[in-house]
């Protein structure tokens, strides 16, 4: 069996790996158009940021490794130029001799990744505009930011973000411009307002909702970025990230179906439309997990378990790709976003119906030293309570609570079933009601009509950049709605919706006729505890009430989003 | 409709504000022996120990909160002596005035918790011998630390183990002893070994496979313990922490069935043998969540999920308890021990057949700075690859992956459906490949036959007081197997097991002739990965080959564990 695998990081490599440990005997070859194979892209903006020190570090499976331990044939610096399915042939050409080769094939393994977007501005090719994928990329922005002062990042993603924060880490002034209304457009606009308030605080300056229209060199040394509205921003040199695509161009060549998005499609083994050659990682269009509909979501793991898979049935077994549900985390100085399955936008441009629900919890015990908080949001049908998607936000513990709802997904699991998760419990690692069990009960009471929602989002204007409706706040309280805030009197003082009246959860009871009979009420409180509570009394005696999801704290993040850029 | 709740922690705190949640015209009454309702009591040996300084952070919902907001009429101070349940009363007792009241139900729910164990040895009860429960004891405990030198911790559990690292906190020397062979006895004892290390690295002494006989107090102040052993020692104060019993004595008397544990038998919506009387907490006895096999353990999560559901049935709703499965975690020092589902003695012990695998990953991508190490082993079924069981030990990050086994647990999941998970992935959070992800490899892989496992208790003896065969070593190499490590000769030359030839990993396939093709070879590396190839070398090769599983990291917890005492 002779396999060759065009590619050698994460899919790549896995794939190599697999393959020799099911059979010996095969002949593997690994093309790499890198200096190095299976380095850690995930680890470049922190090699740049210099919390990773030594560049060898990231070199996870040298050459020589591979070569001794794995027996591949392994050609760095070589570029794959066109397939010949009907030969079974690869043509590659060594890039530092010119050198070109025909590789013959049984079976044909692709992993070229997906390449950073470079948008057709004026001077978005510039020698000071860089993006960051391989290890040269890293080596030239290391260098970059050596005694540089100023850095724009043109994209608010992922590595938009890490790169702002090892920028900051080496000491330079970072200005982000990100097309979208907020950072991270992965996640809903509320659940990142904290993070972008956070990287505010560290200096960083937001340009949301804005976009580079050219970038030119300036006399004095660096660069000069206009932006559509109309501002500029200096610096010594530019990071695009504003996305991937897939590099398609050798499976387009060959005549491979492509999707809509350009991703390489694939069946459940990994297999292309040409049965012998397989795709995998960020260049392949995989199918969502939850509803099946075809996604182009780059992520490191699925890339590996792709390479995996493909390889299984390369040697004749059915492993199966079950679909990305799209768990991803991003770390922003201490603060930590992260998601699993769909976001609500997500779900409403796909007409999924879906309901919410928000909790506050703090990651431990709060009578425990050193708790932190978190908002989490939950996503769910609501017919069957099915779990759709979750978001976490906050300092320690929300990857923990984001895993586990990453589980729970992939058993189709329901709201219900969050209520009974039985997770470790000590005061320094979570609470006898974990967050994960808080969310539950929220979402389940909603199902069950114990706890009638209103959302922040009614009381707060359309997002600025969204639906295109007008941005800013709509007036909460008024003729055909009663704010009711339990908070206490000082909680009140310091900030409460405009127009809400203030009685406090523990009065509610003797201060009943107070409140309107006829018109709904809604109650809030700091987190939606209180808020909860007072909806239930309130039912219970006969008001038309609802408690605001995730009480003011939901509203801030809400208000922060839409004022953000 | 009348609701009086006996207890009022963990429990019974939850039950009553459910209760009132879900009716406001209810009359509930909660009666609690102590000073306070709903403390923190899993804080309180961080409050004896100095962490949490403000005794007022264990006062988690206050009296006169409840009173205030949930309507609640709470009997502190108040003792249940005895229930009627012709009458559908209790009968109580005021504990500062022996004022007797008896109060009329119409459900009465029983959350009285398990008291702290006391041998019938001599010096037990004497004043300075204490147990920890609840705020007095918290005090008493604070107050003898102060200016104490020295203090012996009997039983090495949960608040055993607890207690020694805030008394450590306090400036103590501990010394800690244990019946068991091992520390923390529901975890198999290669996992505790490490843990067990690292108490002896902060000078803890540990007596562990003996057993304190008497207790006298010395002249110059303080107590000696005497021990099974022969061995003395001395102390200002002991505490004693050998685990607890269901307080069933009100359930006992009113002739409800009680289990042969001493757990009040309840059905799946938490009601006694009386349908009018509900029990919750650890002092009931519930089903396995796995098996579905009566047992007994107290913990906090559970008692506040029953607590909740009983209110749910009083309410007329069908909330149903799916059994305890048994998550539990334990901070020692800079180490976590967390578990989840069956532990491999439990299994046993039931007649339950299972496999195991270990693994070694770190908590993070090896790559970014700061990754800590843990070991996870995985209990499965050898028909179905259930997963019935997990235990994690090391440092951060062990909590995280139980939880999500737990999770995996609760759904029936599969070593398969490991394999499969997209958990959140960046280098300070995690690995591409998760250390679950790798756990469902190993484990799917002892399963499909690609990697014959061989395990450490094999090569080594049977631990001291377990089957009662003889500890110590047997010989691991000999006429009847053939020991292969794959190791650099640097690690080799640093430790390997007795009898071992070293041929490193990278060599193997140019050395084939060095090994036998008449006896089994056992492969082993450092921490499975390169003896998992090297297996694969072999068996393609026509040997007869297995893996050391956890390789030489888990041989060496083994020995540990076998020569611990």
């Amino acid at each position: 069996m002779r396999v060759v695998i065009v590619g050698a990081v994460a899919g790549g490599a896995s794939a190599a790996a697999r393959a020799r440990r099911l059979d010996e005997s095969a002949e593997i070859t690994l093309i790499e158009r890198g200096e190095a194979p299976s380095f850690a892209n995930c680890g470049l903006p922190y090699f740049v940021g210099g919390v990773i020190e030594s560049r060898n570090k990231l070199l996870v499976t040298p050459t020589q490794r591979l070569i001794d331990r794995y027996k591949l044939d392994v050609r760095t610096r070589t570029e794959a130029l066109a397939i010949d399915r009907r030969a079974k042939t690869v043509t590659v050409s060594k890039l530092d001799t010119d050198e070109v080769e025909t590789l013959s094939y049984d079976k044909l393994i692709l992993s070229p990744g997906a390449s950073p977007l470079r948008p057709p501005f004026p001077g978005a090719d510039l020698p000071t505009v860089f993006t960051l994928r391989d290890l040269k990329d890293a080596d030239q922005l290391h260098a970059a930011a050596a005694g540089a002062k100023r850095a724009v990042i043109i994209g608010g993603g992922f590595i938009g973000l890490e790169m702002t924060e090892n920028l900051v880490h080496r000491g330079l002034d970072v200005s982000v411009v990100e097309l979208a209304p907020q950072i991270l457009p992965p996640w809903d606009a509320e659940m990142v307002a904290p993070v972008a308030d956070h990287l505010r605080s560290r200096g960083v300056k937001l340009h949301l909702g804005d976009a580079a229209e050219a970038i030119e060199e300036v006399d004095e040394g660096g660069v000069r970025v206009k932006l559509r509205s109309g501002e500029s921003l200096e610096a010594d040199f530019v990071v695009l990230s504003i996305g991937v695509r897939p590099e398609n161009k050798l499976a387009v060549d060959a005549g491979l179906e492509i999707g809509p998005r350009g991703g390489i499609v694939v069946n459940r083994n990994m297999q292309t439309s040409d049965p012998d050659v397989y795709a995998v990682g960020d260049a392949v269009q995989v199918n969502h997990f939850i509803d099946g509909s075809p996604v182009q979501i780059p992520l490191g793991g699925p890339a590996n378990r792709q390479g995996r898979i493909a390889a299984d049935h390369v040697f004749g077994r059915d492993s199966e790709y079950r679909g990305t549900q799209g768990t991803a985390v991003v770390g922003v100085f201490d603060m930590t976003a992260t998601m699993t399955g769909f976001s609500e936008k997500a779900l409403a441009a796909a007409g999924i119906p879906h309901l919410k629900a928000y909790v506050h919890p703090g990651n431990h015990a709060g009578y425990y030293p050193g708790a932190q908080g978190m908002t989490l949001k939950l996503l769910f049908a609501p017919d069957t309570g099915r779990i759709l998607g979750a978001e976490a936000v906050g300092g320690a513990g929300v990857d923990k609570r984001i895993d586990v709802l990453a589980v729970a997904i992939q058993a189709g699991m329901t709201v219900y079933d969050l209520e009974e998760m039985e997770l470790a419990y000590a005061p320094q690692y979570g609470s006898a009601k974990d967050p994960v069990n808080m969310a539950g009960f929220v979402a389940s009471g909603i199902l069950r009509g114990d706890q009638p929602v209103v959302h922040s989002a009614t009381l707060v204007g359309t997002a600025p950049g969204g639906a295109g409706e007008g941005a800013g706040y709509l007036p909460p309280a008024g003729p055909d709605r009663f704010l009711l805030d339990v908070r206490t009197p000082e909680e009140f003082h310091q900030g409460h919706i405009f127009g809400a009246k203030n009685i406090p959860i523990d009065e509610l009871r003797g201060r009943l006729d107070e409140l309107p009979r006829d018109k709904p009420i809604t109650a809030y409180c700091q987190v939606g505890m209180r808020g909860y509570l007072a909806t239930r009394v309130l039912l219970q005696n006969g008001f038309d009430a609802a408690n605001l999801s995730g009480g003011y704290k939901t509203y801030q993040q809400h208000a922060s989003a839409t004022s953000a850029s």
